[in-house]
């Protein structure tokens, strides 16, 4: 499961290597089966040692999530300078077809971390904060596209908004057993773009 | 949280007040933080009573499952002749602005189920059946209206696997902390319908 991307290998620190085996922990049981033993069973940490860095099981969880959606956001992250590239680059990034298996194993964390936010503030507090990062890229680039001209007359943050939420249903739909939902939007989002987006 | 259209009142037997206690507790704890104890403590049933009718807890909650699952196909159901009308009675359906608090609490309970169904073979099972159902009626209306020429030569399966999706990702959003989706998706999806749907 560990993935160089999420956890480069060099100079890990005791939290480093906490974080990694609570990574692994979670990509096997999931969310609603972790516990703290499975972290430590995952680890060459003790659970004293775990709970001397963090208080329990969520702020550990908590600490896992935001380095994890920070390295997400830097492998998916998009430079493109022209609109229309860096909207068609996200979704290639994201709606990939053949995923790595390790990759895989992440949108299955993910989704099980994201579900935690239906009932607690601490974990939907993280991912309003990550979500803003992709949906203000892709605004961002909406809007230069409309001033340049390349994209119609769109509401940049309702096209962000929704594109970022059909992203979302898709990667829940590939690890809850609905794998051709993502060349379906990839395919359908690509139309979107050309029909609604693109100047005419 | 106990819905009538989710739990009719009456002539209810042991199995339905199970049923309705466990649902009372997934709405209040989600699926993470549900126990056995948590469903006898919402009933008036004792946990060996639960236990005389399930096996445990999945299969309890699976049987759940499936009973929400036919109960808000039924609550959703969309029955128009005209093609567009359809497409568009479906999303008005499940994206509604203002949700009544009892459907919002049942969208949380089902983004928690929902989740299981990356680790656990069962619940992606009954999710598979149920979203089959949803994308079909989509897939049927879309392929009638490609028959009358009301709409595009366009892949019906592909479209309704699109529309789902996507449908499910502003579902998601609405609990886990971006509420603004949901009417942002409803006018994406509007006028992808038109642009990318409906006949020039």
């Amino acid at each position: 499961m560990t993935s160089t991307w999420l956890f480069p290998a060099a100079d890990e620190d005791a939290r480093q290597a906490i974080l990694r085996a609570a990574y692994d922990a979670l990509c096997e049981h999931g969310y609603a089966d972790l516990s703290t033993q499975h972290i430590a069973d995952a680890s060459s940490k003790s659970k004293s040692l775990i709970y001397h860095h963090y208080d329990d099981k969520d702020d550990l969880l908590l600490d896992l999530l935001d380095h994890l959606l920070d390295r997400f956001q830097q492998e998916t992250r998009v430079d493109a300078e022209d609109p229309r590239e860096h909207v068609e680059a996200v979704l290639d990034a994201v709606l990939a077809v053949d995923l790595p298996p390790e990759r895989r194993a992440f949108t299955r964390a993910m989704v099980s971390l994201r579900a935690q936010a239906a009932y607690d503030d601490a974990y939907r507090e993280h991912f309003q904060r990550h979500d803003a990062v992709v949906r203000d890229g892709l605004r961002d680039a909406v809007e230069a596209g409309r001033r340049t001209g390349a994209f119609r007359d769109v509401d940049p943050d309702r096209v962000a908004s929704f594109v970022v939420t059909a992203i979302g249903g898709a990667m829940t739909a590939r690890v809850t057993g609905d794998e051709d939902a993502v060349p379906a939007v990839r395919e359908e989002l690509q139309r979107y773009v050309e029909a609604c987006l693109v100047a005419a």
